[in-house]
């Protein structure tokens, strides 16, 4: 295919747009591939399309390979499934809603799992129907509060998403074992790299998990990994479990004053000083910081609890998001304070000489939750609800007890995996697919059962994967561009060949035209700079910025019978004979 | 491309649906192409996608031809640009509208005139940037009043939208010819008549319009046609200018009693009667109907006005709605006439002993208009705007006046085109692609000027052309099918051959299987009934619902070494040898 510079529809732009916060967004915007049209929502123009439409080709082939089949559901979709799953409420201001004449309610579907729970349902009712996998890539709609970084956050952004049906848990395993490797053959083959993380389910529900990210240090997501292959997004990782320590023989519970004790570091020192343990020195990591948050559900219900964590690590809003999920945690404001009296700001703690403050049975009756690290047996230094005075030796499983564990601290380099296999670092990464076990979570909601080879009735189990195509496309453009502009892999680039007739004379534009067209007739896709008054600066500038892989330069040399084929990744310039160009750039595949 | 039916989502159904109106909307449903969500928007199953993605490619070929360049634009679009144009107003409640979680307005695209302006502004500023022609195939959203007739009128339907943008009248010419050109070839391809007919330029402003209407019994849109080769749909039928006649000689305007004249026709007796005209006797075209409208716009603000026209003809309501449009149009209420007294319900007239009754400058004040055939110098029976009186010989442009033209009564098989081709017949037909030539009107809203050669800045003229891709798949359904189901054309079949294994015996299989893979091997797409445990009727049966042309059977004759081919059109069997069948079905392209 053959386009040429004169014709198509696309401009470089020599200044960074302002609101462009990274890389990719910054780069597509000036080499005319998208443009702006509100927060998050965007235009392609043919050139990015033409880069996601390279990608929707893997995504597909790698679809039909792994026995998918395609089909296009309604982003506009009504109430009532997403009502009967809960996720109506759940979704909360994260979804667009709107009504329809009739004042029905509506939404722009974020993903699809109901519409397509109950089109199986309606047609489908045996085991020997499935195992069945179907797909769609689609505009798909979330109203982020802070759209940004281009596309890699956005409002409307395209999604492959699959949905997996079988009627046995073994059968499950199959489908979502041959998305996952499909997966890893799209990533692949886009030369993207990925780890396979642990995830947390969240909104989804469901049984299992993974989450394939790209390390990118724009990523928004933090994961956790070690050499021996253990990998989890923080959201999915789960402190070692601890044993519990014998009760006998600890020191009794004392409360002490603790004046001019304003950091956790002062606190120790005054406990190693007045208070000592007699096995070790007391560390920060003994003391037990008691968090006071609000969870607020959709119709904006406060629930008030304390987590207690060692005073060494902090809340971890996203993970404590993931546990408390649906419901969203924000930290306890002033008000939630006065509305509380029992809890004494800054002194906060679960034991008081007349009993139990926290905990739903405590006289505050406030929901007590309890870091994994806080076992049985453990001694602590924590607040003693009185001004300037805290208590020492508290003893978990003695003095104090949990209405529940809340694994919400802060993960850090070093932490150990959960699975025993060592210290964990941490890194940052985005999210370029997800694959879910759903189990049967949207099945028994929705009523989908078929008729197993008894004929007994049994609820159909499933499974979500999601790739998201422009999220994609702009992580690609995230990792392959330098100071002047874009530098597309292969793979995906909109043109294989960038053709420049840079001169004026006759023969040089008569060189540049016929090198187009054999390279076209070679099969190769072809943008031909034939704009005939622009210099040749500009037309090397513009190719820069466009980025694609390959370049010929039709110029002086054309006398000679001489091209310069130029590699825009490595700068390279070399020259090349007319008759060679062909055979060196196809050559390659 | 090889399908199997085994593993083929998609179920056919014996029963009609309950809510199908036509033809193609019972058999796409019963066929497995696709599944109502909500009303008007449908989910695509397979085949169903399949034939749409055939129809795309199409399109997508001769969009490519005519030098036009694919985008893709959002469908979720800010108020903003759709403000400055009027059109947020302007479609009432016709489009879906919803707020981001900033209560900023939303809208859910109709089509795309504003952004692509905005785009072709922000991108381009000098005339050597012109033409240019950008399309994109895309979901749109319409929230139509009644949803109906399955695709024929959906709320989501997906379509081809083209938008040109030239310097000059001349390239808008150019332009405008060379997407009309493109969609004759297109209809051409599908096998889809059309009648290309003058159209109303409606909300969409502009200079210019043509539709592409397909003649068919359960089309929603009138027009008329004649040999001589005049078109138009009925709301751009514009009446023959009629010359004035002399006022001069002509009796005086007489009241008088008209008892018992319930009908146009006893008014007429009673006329030739008592009140007769000496040149010829009165008939129901001399009568003066005045039918009093309310013109109501977008924020239901009401506005009455009376239309003259014969007695012999009614208001067409969708003329009148393009004629007085954006305003919509309802027949007035009662409570009208108790507002408006001066109006004398039965016998209402422009005239009366003590001055001009309707108008402007009357004393009612209200606006009248008059039919085109009211012209200076006819004479007519109208009331007399007292109860049971009627008064005669009242002449146009002697005894009344309106405050304008109003060319909205009904159009008649027989009326003469306005161009003097002769007499037109009326027929009906549903929109398959719709022209226009723009002009200037988004442009100069939206500020998008050009350089010129002389570097004077001109304001760009724009074209804009659409086509309905889920329309057109349901026409084409519409015309190709019986009463057993579907029979697509080539062209846009969801598989080219349909191979059946007519039997459970292993060499029966095997044939099926090895024939399904040479016709892949000679490039066709089959979809294969490997079914094993289905009866051969039940696969029959299924064949011809589903509807690909051309099928083959293999049952008992394999041991002789034939199959049959069954022609679904024709429903012509006819036994070949194995060893022909390739070449009897490959080579019929």
């Amino acid at each position: 295919m053959l386009e040429r510079l004169s014709h198509l529809f696309v401009r470089t732009l020599r200044e960074d747009p302002a609101d462009a916060e990274v890389a990719s967004h910054k780069w597509l915007v000036r080499a005319g591939y998208i443009r702006r049209q509100a927060p998050g929502i965007f235009a392609w123009l043919p050139l990015g399309l033409r880069v996601r439409q390279k990608i929707e080709a893997i995504i597909h082939e790698e679809m039909r390979l792994a026995g998918a089949q395609q089909v296009h559901f309604p982003a506009l979709l009504p109430r009532e499934p997403y009502e009967t799953t809960g996720r109506w409420e759940e979704y909360g201001p994260n979804i667009f809603r709107l009504k329809d004449r009739r004042e029905a309610d509506y939404l722009l579907a974020p993903t699809h799992e109901e519409v397509f729970t109950l089109t199986v349902k309606d047609l489908y009712s045996s085991y020997k129907d499935l195992p069945l996998t179907i797909y769609q890539i689609q505009d798909k709609y979330r109203d982020e509060a802070r759209p940004r970084a281009g596309l890699l956050r956005g409002r409307e952004f395209s999604m492959k998403d699959a949905y997996s049906f079988d009627y046995t848990d073994e059968g499950l395993d199959v489908s979502y074992q041959a998305q996952r490797d499909a997966y890893e053959r799209i990533f692949q083959r886009l030369g993207l790299e990925y780890v396979i993380v642990r995830a947390d389910a969240g909104a989804m529900g469901g049984s299992k998990s993974e989450e394939f990210l790209h390390p990118i240090a724009v990523g928004e997501d933090t994961f956790v990994r070690n050499d021996a292959g253990y990998a989890a997004n923080v959201e999915a990782f789960r402190v070692a479990a601890t044993e519990p320590l014998p009760l006998e023989g600890l020191p009794e519970a004392e409360i002490h004053d603790s004046p001019d004790t304003p950091t956790i570091d002062t606190l120790v020192a005054l406990a190693n000083r007045d208070v000592p343990r007699s096995d070790r020195p007391w560390a920060a990591e003994d003391t037990l910081k008691n968090v006071v948050l609000a969870l607020v559900d959709a119709d904006k219900n406060r629930e008030l609890v304390v987590v207690g964590l060692p005073g060494d690590r902090e809340v971890d809003m996203k993970r404590a998001e993931a546990w408390f999920g649906p419901r969203d945690v924000e930290p306890a404001t002033e008000a939630d304070f006065v509305q509380h009296p029992a809890l004494v700001k800054g002194y906060i703690g679960p034991w008081s000489t007349e009993g139990p403050v926290l905990g739903l049975e405590s006289s505050s009756g406030i929901a007590y939750y309890l870091d994994p690290r806080v076992v049985e047996g453990t001694q602590w230094v924590t607040g003693a609800n009185i001004p300037e005075k805290h208590v020492f030796h508290l003893v978990a499983g003695r003095d104090f007890h949990s209405d529940g564990v809340a694994d919400i601290a802060n993960v850090r380099d070093g932490d150990p995996a959960p699975d025993g296999s060592g210290p964990v670092n941490t890194a940052r990464g985005m999210e370029i697919g997800h694959v879910f076990q759903l189990g049967r979570k949207y099945a028994e909601a929705l009523g989908l059962q078929v008729l197993d080879e008894n004929g007994s009735l049994v609820t159909v189990t499933m499974g979500s994967y999601g790739i998201g195509v422009t999220r994609i496309l702009a992580i690609i453009a995230e990792g392959h561009h330098d100071d002047k502009g874009l530098i597309w892999p292969e793979a995906v680039a909109p043109y294989d060949i960038h053709v420049i007739q840079a001169g004026k004379d006759e023969q040089v534009a008569t060189v540049a035209e016929e090198l187009a067209e054999a390279l076209v007739a070679a099969g190769k896709d072809v943008l031909l700079d034939d704009r005939a008054k622009l210099s040749p600066g500009v037309k090397f500038a513009d190719a820069e910025v466009i980025g694609i892989p390959h370049i010929v330069i039709a110029g002086r040399g054309v006398a000679e019978g001489k091209v310069e084929l130029w590699d825009r990744a490595s700068d390279e310039r070399r020259e090349v004979n007319i008759a060679d160009v062909v055979g060196a750039l196809v050559g390659r595949d």
